[in-house]
């Protein structure tokens, strides 16, 4: 079908679909510019396309009603948690509703013996560990945003606990999803593991809303660890820091977090929370174990990072000083923009190899140098994935041609280190040219699958494919 | 299409994709009966139901070859490794060509930095040890027989180390697999983490071989821990074991192994493997990590177990004596095939939330007993899969109708308790109807893009939808 025909097509259905969900869920249906404008995309540099109308669904039963109404008319259908994402996902290009979720917010059980739960896809994961915290338990995936468990599984998101945890593809149990033709499917039961039938649960996380509406997910839950602590080692260059993550990995020590900021993100966090941190390439890290697990990390750490020149080696154990540490590290992201006021920044994730991590490191600053960008580079340095930020004024054409040059040039980069050109963010709308380049023939495959599932193109168009 | 013009269709294309696969393979195609019938299922009860031929591909290419061959007259394929299969995955229930793998044997690349290795399917898990232990590397994954990598994948294989270890689906890092229509995929890079689209790793790890055949594999390795202890532990019943087992779960030792062996299985491994186990269930255990962190792991164990009545607990750390322990638990079947001689063994694998563990363990042994059937149980306690193998007379169709009843009911029983009816062996031939029970709504979902990925139903058909 040619775009033209579905343009025409969404103009005649969605005023008979908005129509229909105004009567159906009165006040819950907003088409005011505003509303919409803030469900489109607006985190990054990326264009908003605000959808035709917002609608808050409460319940499963809700969405299906929804979707079976735009499945009616053919209208695009775009799920929306609390907008974090940064590759466009909650764009809407062809118009359409917006399924806001975020009002879907209940920890519906938590299995404390089994070490799961089961919530509703606008919990976010702050709201989850409050609620966790008095059984003893928590959700590890933490990617920086409070971003909600929907659009953390939708995405496949990670974070800085990654390296021990795994990423939401580990953590996902179970996925209760609305597919584009209105049926409910759940994709597992709450057994540990299973060999029952195609993997629709990983099929599922990552999908970006492509594939069906998540209304509820089960979760694996850790436990608080008996003790936990944190440190931080300074290093004269980035590619040392890379090193040392590199030898941790390989010694398989089992370290929580391993977070890399280079000098210009160590300055900006100095100055944006006030901390006095050596301005060169740091590691950031956290130990979890017993108490005596947690002292043998530490120390084993400390023996590896110096043999790659790591200095200021400090471990604390005060929950103070610990949060105070990963607070400026979660605010980094501010931290960089105010580096240069006005600016955007355009947010990147390759992952590579851990093999390869420095050379990648290493060539991303200098090609930032190469071009004139400032692009500050902080990293989930423990699975090889890190975030070069170009600090961008949208206002100065040369310099976004620039950044685009960058962004490209460092996908390619990553893929040619047979690493990805995301490694948390999703392909969303902006990275489908790498998506090919990376997985080449296997991206049809994608599409047929695609194609199967939503025959009709509803669920978030121009996403992933 | 109907069975019967399938089958006619069938008939006639075999002869010609024979005639060009001999000419092609020569010696290489095989269609003598015993090779034939070797290549259908052997393992357990189920019906051999051969191939027409077999052709022991070499490479990629050649599988190409042959599955555009099948492809172009619409004859089933059915991949082959190593046979260890349990639930008819190797059968050929409308003929077809076997591609056996097992001589695409290599160990392509070995990344000890990135801890990784790429692998031929027919590289067998203990070939691949032996391949990796100088270079202090192993791969967890162990589901007893000395399977092949490619049938690991297909059929997302675990066994004893997943409570620490994960699954395939966990170990499986990229997949290179020949499509339906002759085309060869990647399905990811070796990068740690991804979100580059959907994961076409997961779908492909589990599939049993009906949506392509698997010609590669990358998989996560793990250091070799610095120390390895292993201990036993008698208990007063199964549902005591169970509870420590939940406990052990519940208060996250990250034991590396924890394997339930009721009264009976004891009974036999001690005739079998000569030991002199007490005779009441056993749990069988493994701790992996520092010197210091396995005995304090194995401590912990100690005062976890006595809480529910553990006795004779015993940690053993020698090579030799943890080797003769696991040795005998892995000889379990043929120990408890001994126990009847001349019986076959149906084999289950239900796996259940850990919480329900004890009452599933028990209301299991409770059912044998009341349908007078002899079905000891060895059980992955800490994921909550457990095996309850039947010891048949197949010539005693009483029993086998007891048998029957009993398998199915074990299947609802674990659905009921919100688990899956396999949690390692896969749907293959026989568990469809529980798949549908289990997942309802998900399995047209599965059937769609089986579809779409292979819309003349050639690859492997009669498997899983």
């Amino acid at each position: 079908m040619a775009q033209a025909d579905m343009l025409a097509r969404n103009d005649t259905g969605i005023g008979a679909v908005c129509g229909i969900l105004k009567q159906r869920f009165g006040e819950r249906l907003q088409t005011g510019a505003a509303l919409c404008a803030q469900h489109g995309h607006t985190t990054t540099w990326i264009t908003n396309e605000p959808p035709d109308a917002v609608v808050f669904a409460h319940t499963t039963q809700e969405v299906v009603e929804i979707v079976k109404t735009c499945a009616a008319h053919r209208v695009p259908i775009i799920p929306f948690g609390t907008g974090t994402s940064l590759e466009g996902h909650v764009n809407a290009p062809q118009g359409g509703i917006s399924i806001d979720v975020s009002q879907m917010d209940q920890v519906i059980e938590v299995n404390a013996g089994d070490l799961d739960c089961r919530v509703q896809p606008g919990v976010t994961r702050m709201a989850l560990n409050t609620h966790l915290r008095d059984q003893g338990l928590f959700f590890p995936i933490d990617p920086g945003a409070d971003a909600s468990i929907g659009g953390m599984t939708a995405t496949r998101a990670s974070g800085t606990n990654a390296v021990r945890y795994g990423t939401m593809k580990d953590n996902v149990l179970s996925v209760e999803a609305v597919m584009a033709n209105g049926e409910v499917i759940r994709t597992a039961t709450r057994a540990r593991k299973s060999s029952a039938g195609y993997d629709l649960t990983r099929l599922m996380v990552g999908s970006e809303g492509t594939l069906g509406v998540i209304t509820e997910i089960t979760l694996r839950l850790q436990g608080i660890p008996e003790a936990i602590s944190a440190a931080s080692c300074s290093f004269p260059t980035v590619e040392a820091a890379c090193e040392a993550v590199m030898a941790v990995i390989q010694y398989g020590l089992p370290v929580a977090r391993i977070e890399l900021l280079d000098a210009m993100v160590v300055k900006a966090v100095n100055g944006y929370s006030k901390l006095d941190l050596p301005e060169t390439p740091l590691l950031l890290l956290e130990f979890h174990g017993s108490e005596a697990g947690v002292a043998e990390q530490a120390e084993t750490f400390g023996m590896l990072s110096a043999e790659f020149g790591g200095t200021g080696y400090a471990a604390t154990t005060t929950l103070e000083d610990r949060n105070r540490l990963w607070q400026a590290r979660h605010d980094a992201y501010w931290a960089m923009l105010a580096l240069r006021p006005g600016c955007k920044a355009v947010a990147t994730d390759v992952c590579v190899p851990i093999s390869r991590l420095a050379e990648a490191v290493g060539a991303a600053n200098r090609k930032a140098a190469e071009l004139d960008l400032i692009a500050p580079i902080v990293g989930h340095a423990g699975d090889g994935n890190f975030h070069a930020s170009v600090l961008l004024d949208l206002d100065d054409r040369g310099e976004v041609a620039r950044a685009e040059q960058f962004v490209s040039w460092l996908a390619e980069m990553a893929i040619a280190l047979d690493g990805t050109c995301t490694g948390e963010h999703g392909i969303g709308q902006g990275k489908k040219p790498y998506l090919l380049k990376e997985l080449g023939g296997a991206v049809p495959v994608m599409a047929a699958i695609k194609q199967a599932l939503d025959p009709d193109g509803i669920m978030n168009p121009g996403k992933i494919i």
